[in-house]
């Protein structure tokens, strides 16, 4: 009888993948993977039988309750059975169902983190999430919620911290200021968008709050964050001469 | 001329290093790191230089002004210069400070991301941050504010979130609860308190809010996170009968 690994596939870069993560694709039968996790990752399996049961925004997806079943399924065939997930799998994952379906089945399951999108970001910027002076919180939040969550709670939150990080939200930069400065946030608040952070086609541009639809029109369709924070402001002051509708930024506020 | 590459170490475990972090090190030719790395992980450096300037609560540690002046100096002197912090540089590590003095100085800096503490905590526990339907925002905070920043507004911030993970505050948990009650979290609340997360001596204690400071007096004192929310509440409500005082769930909050 087997075992599942829900593993980290980090940012998207073969080499940001854990030594863990790589000595288990190594060693894997069977990967399930999402469609976010890049080619070259994969090859890190070339033995394993892939699978993808990916997920992107908007597009066709498996149902969890299938992905559930065929892991069960392949744990009951294969010692070593992966399922990897992009940035770190216990966050905006779904990694819990996994988790739970797979314990009721009577499957092993062992969790390997892995690189969030939003410490890709920061890395590839340069600029730390918790500035000293300046930002002592961050939080990762998506604007993205299921059957009867509060659409609310998300900007709740994201207003309360120094510094938010929302995922999956590039692609509804309107309902996203419309939801933060609803919660009270300054629309004159640093934003820095991160496109595929710490992979190839690494893109950034800064603004403010209020840009940050300009901003998005920018972007490609590789996966993105948006932070939010102060900790932005010298990237946002070095971008506002580029700007296509300039702006100024009330440094006052600092 | 040299650079200095800022690299996460991770949770603690070496094979948790990314495969990126663990080559740099092979090719350091000295390694600044914190007090928290372990010796395994400095041996994946064997030819280089290792010099500790880290921090550990409460303990003597390095100027900052100091290390910044020392890496410059190193990466004059040296080809790759690795400077090597527990978890991820960008939370909680003090890398603006050293990024952007090596910047003043003409340094080079590149920043290497790694597994960050409340998710090897939630690898840990097989526990997701973001589970659907119950929360769809992670705040990471710390109670250890500076000189001039607010001593509330960390605690403002996990209340607005649905999971909160605190670092460096497991030693102060009076103080804790305290600050968050005082924000609208209500005493019941699940909190897994987790201590060298994804390390040998990996333990967690659960239970609520109520009971944190019961919960802390059983940890050592190797590094510890908090996980304050309702992702907590099936460890919690396992945990209830081994309490030292038993407390009552109150699972119709949920």
């Amino acid at each position: 009888v087997g075992k599942v690994y829900l593993v980290g596939a980090g940012p998207g870069a073969a080499d940001l993948l854990t030594v863990r993560a790589v000595r288990l694709l190594a060693m894997a039968d069977i990967v399930f993977h999402d469609a976010l996790v890049q080619p070259d990752v994969l090859d890190l399996a070339p033995q394993a039988e892939k699978i993808a049961v990916g997920k992107r925004c908007g597009a066709h997806s498996t149902s969890q309750r299938f992905i559930n079943k065929r892991l069960a399924d392949a744990a009951a065939r294969h010692p070593v059975v992966v399922r990897l997930k992009g940035g770190d799998p216990m966050l905006f994952g779904r990694a819990q169902e996994e988790i739970d379906a797979l314990a009721a089945a009577g499957v092993d399951v062992e969790v390997v983190p892995g690189v969030t999108a939003a410490l890709a970001a920061a890395a590839d910027l340069n600029v730390s999430l918790t500035r000293r002076g300046v930002a002592r919180s961050v939080v990762m939040v998506t604007p993205r919620v299921g059957e009867g969550e509060s659409p609310h709670a998300w900007a709740r939150a994201a207003a309360a911290a120094d510094t938010a990080v929302i995922y999956m939200g590039a692609g509804e930069a309107d309902a996203v200021v419309a939801a933060l400065t609803g919660h009270g946030m300054n629309a004159d608040i640093p934003v820095v968008l991160v496109e595929n952070a710490c992979r190839p086609g690494s893109f950034h541009a800064a603004g403010t709050l209020a840009d940050l639809a300009a901003l998005s029109r920018r972007r490609g369709d590789g996966p993105a964050v948006i932070v939010v924070g102060e900790v932005g402001r010298a990237l946002a002051l070095a971008a506002a001469p580029a700007f296509a509708e300039p702006r100024r930024i009330a440094v006052a506020g600092r």
